[in-house]
């Protein structure tokens, strides 16, 4: 098991606790620093998320698709009808426009990755129901 | 001095060397592992850029922006009219839509940084000349 400390998050600012906009629809503590805002000139929302042991979001769906860049710990990442993949450093996750998915740490395991929103002009995450406690608690 | 050894990158892989079509805009040894595709549903094509202690490359220009997300090593971030800023792992730099600049390693160090492709649909970045050997020399 790897206890490393991610509090400080890796490489870049572990920022805030999530505003409750978000935090809403997390089990568990994580933190955001956004490296790259929404509605600018750039329009390529970019957040540094930095997840304690055991956080997880709910499953939810993107209009416009996403990108994670895992930069630190273990995690998973589980789209609906596949099996989690757990996820380590340098690996990047594709997430399809429209397609319902969770990401989060693992039990035992700070967890941090860079989220990139694309095609964001298709709209916000459509939020939905946590992930089941008894098929987390299965995840190893 | 930090003379740490990044020939293997940081995080994500290091990939090849500059196909000819980039390596031709650069000076010095660079390496490049595309981690999301130009062209594909995603529409945000991000890099993992690897520049030996050294390398830079010629001043360009992006019509859509640039995100440059710094890992590792140190190096060197100039727009056209300002003095070059030192960059180091955790630095952000969003870098306008047309802004005339270059990227690159300082002299005695690896650099790593993360590049995302901003509103790519604007087109591709006009490469123009090479940083002054001279202006380069005098950064420290």
């Amino acid at each position: 098991m790897n206890h490393t400390d991610l509090s400080n998050s890796v490489i870049f600012p572990r920022g805030e606790k999530l505003p409750e906009i978000f935090s809403k629809n997390f089990n568990g503590q994580a933190y955001l620093r956004m490296l790259s805002a929404s509605g600018d000139e750039w329009n390529c929302p970019i957040g540094n998320v930095t997840f304690e042991p055991g956080c997880r979001n709910n499953w939810h769906r993107h209009p416009g698709g996403q990108i994670l860049l895992v930069t630190g710990g273990r995690g998973w990442y589980q789209e609906e009808g596949s099996a989690a993949q757990k996820l380590r450093p340098g690996n990047v996750i594709r997430i399809p426009a429209n397609v319902k998915h969770w990401h989060g740490a693992a039990k035992d395991s700070w967890f941090v990755h860079l989220s990139i929103e694309t095609n964001c002009q298709a709209g916000p995450a459509e939020w939905l129901e946590p992930v089941s406690t008894a098929e987390y608690a299965k995840l190893k």
